[in-house]
């Protein structure tokens, strides 16, 4: 058995492999999770698209399935006032593509379907105790953040500058993520919405790891056993995978960014916030090309979403990816098309190798 | 003595350790190279902003002082044809700056002081041979580059994207640099000016090791053991190591500069190109706040400096970095004041420790 040198993380979650895999919302399974936590890595449910009965209906099914340790993940961002003259700039902007794809640029659309952690979510948390808990984007309300903590449950969140992480600690974290410029999905920011100054994952780490006592997890970029070896030696007890797992038959995407990540290079991602109005990475597609990839017309967080709804089906039902969110960090071209337990597994054997074969004697 | 499983730049160099101290015009002085080169990396002198003959005394002043394997870097563009109109606005967008300082806003001003690569410099190199030949932006034309190679020397330039790392191996470099996201001073990017799809250290050092048979250098954010540790896990075969050159007292650069690294936290930079008109990143300082950090209104490489000079200098002399490149990388917080020559063997052999500490046994 192997005797990891830096146990901080896994006896904090109670894990045993130094593998998180990434809470994604909409893309991530039960499956995932289960298949994460039986390989010994924590699995991350992400709750960002659930409704409180449909984490409580996730959580049955993981607890029937696993005894080991998860995590359960929730956005912490404040839903932002109605502001209905942003939402007709937004859906004039967009109004060209309606009648392009035969719509109606007038007709109703749907809310923007990413909801905030809250005393309901909280509800779920007090009854299924996950053992973690993490959040993107800082932190809920400290009296949430107490209630969770009353559970016994780790407290996880992502920062993209040292600065983010030594306000988490400060905020009591339990473990800081460290997320690099290279990861996809959305970045955690929460002090700075400034994207010129966020930082790789090579440089952020050992900065992150030199401010904060608690333990670090490094993410973004890390596709393989290279980049978790990588991370070790810049000081993280663990790491977190994200774009990796949406290879796994378990992950719940459509055809079209199946077929974004499969052809995706090192250099086929950009941030933008044109899909939620927050930045994320995703594969550059036309929406990106044509209004983006970050623009000031979108409107906040996570209002942007609801007017893309009809094109977005519209378009997949054609098989084109216009104006799918296509998350992927920049290194999915290191992915491999295995299942997530074995990919779990998979990581760390090849860490291993890496670090026996490249260590100087 | 240490074993290092990859011999690969070691041998083809003839260095002994794998640490390539980066070229940085203006900064790098003959007493780094010589520093770097006396512990066994590999020193690099800039040319770019010296002439053929200031070349020559530098080479001369080296080999009299060490008998170990140097490189010497050109930049490889090429001279954009007179754009009289882009001098004119750009020198009207800065004319509020030269009023401020009391200066003539239509003064004439020195050339852009960005030399490439020609036959003048060839012939230097034919005369010292140095070891190792590197380019920056691409490589000079074919038949420059076969007079390079015909002196016996291993030439090296950088890619930004493996696209950049293939098209040089298919161009006969004899290793590449890859160049992360994270890298200060002027990027290397010379099939793509896309400053959105960028690629972290962390994911461009494993995709350019796949894509390439020749050996890989990593660059970007490394400025301590940790930094060479993960990098080595990665694939690469040696580190290129710029910021941290900075802090040691055989680097030239202006006390505005020195104070700037000082206080330089992990998102203090940005990628800018308001100082030559090429993406380069440095500390963030007014004018990259006010006209930049990126700005179609700056002429093309190498010509915007030339307008900046007044204007700089007046500021240097009142000791406000305004207007001065701040060239820096995001892991500038990493470094320590010592000279170049102890943190050449310092990255090794705190690398070693950091490897052997936190390998799982």
């Amino acid at each position: 058995m192997t005797r990891w040198p830096d146990r901080r993380i896994l006896d904090l979650f109670g894990i045993e492999l130094p593998i998180i895999q990434a809470p994604m919302a909409g893309a991530t399974t039960v499956d995932m999770v289960v298949a994460t936590a039986r390989a010994g890595g924590l699995g991350s449910l992400p709750s960002a698209q659930l409704t409180a009965e449909g984490l409580r209906k996730a959580l049955s099914e993981i607890r029937a399935a696993v005894k080991a340790p998860i995590n359960v993940n929730f956005f912490s961002h404040i839903l932002p006032p109605d502001d209905p003259a942003a939402q007709t700039r937004w859906r004039a902007l967009l109004a060209p593509y309606y009648l392009e794809a035969g719509l109606d640029p007038a007709a109703t659309v749907a809310g923007a379907g990413r909801a905030p952690f809250d005393a309901a979510f909280c509800e779920v948390v007090e009854e299924y105790r996950p053992e973690v808990v993490s959040f993107h984007f800082g932190l809920p309300d400290k009296a949430l953040v107490r209630h969770v903590k009353g559970t016994g449950a780790k407290i996880l969140s992502s920062a993209t500058t040292v600065a983010e992480a030594v306000w988490l600690e400060a905020n009591g974290v339990d473990a800081v993520v460290a997320m690099g410029f290279e990861a996809g999905g959305h970045r955690g920011n929460f002090l700075t919405n400034d994207m010129t100054t966020q930082v790789g994952t090579m440089a952020l780490v050992p900065q992150v790891v030199d401010a904060v006592s608690v333990p670090v997890i490094a993410a973004g970029g890390i596709a393989d056993g290279r980049g978790v070896a990588a991370s070790l030696m810049l000081g993280a007890s663990a790491v977190q995978v994200g774009t990796a797992y949406l290879f796994c038959p378990e992950a719940k995407i459509p055809i079209v960014h199946t077929n974004a990540l499969a052809q995706a290079k090192d250099d086929s991602t950009a941030i933008t916030n044109v899909f939620t109005g927050r930045p994320a990475r995703g594969v550059v597609n036309r929406l990106m090309r044509e209004i983006g990839p970050l623009s000031e017309a979108v409107p906040a967080f996570p209002t942007a979403g609801g007017a893309l709804a009809p094109i977005r089906t519209a378009a997949e039902a054609a098989e084109r990816d216009d104006f799918t969110n296509l998350w992927a960090g920049q290194a999915a071209n290191l992915a491999s098309w295995i299942g997530a337990e074995a990919l779990t597994r998979e990581l760390c054997r090849t860490a291993l190798e890496v670090i026996e074969h490249r260590r100087p004697v």
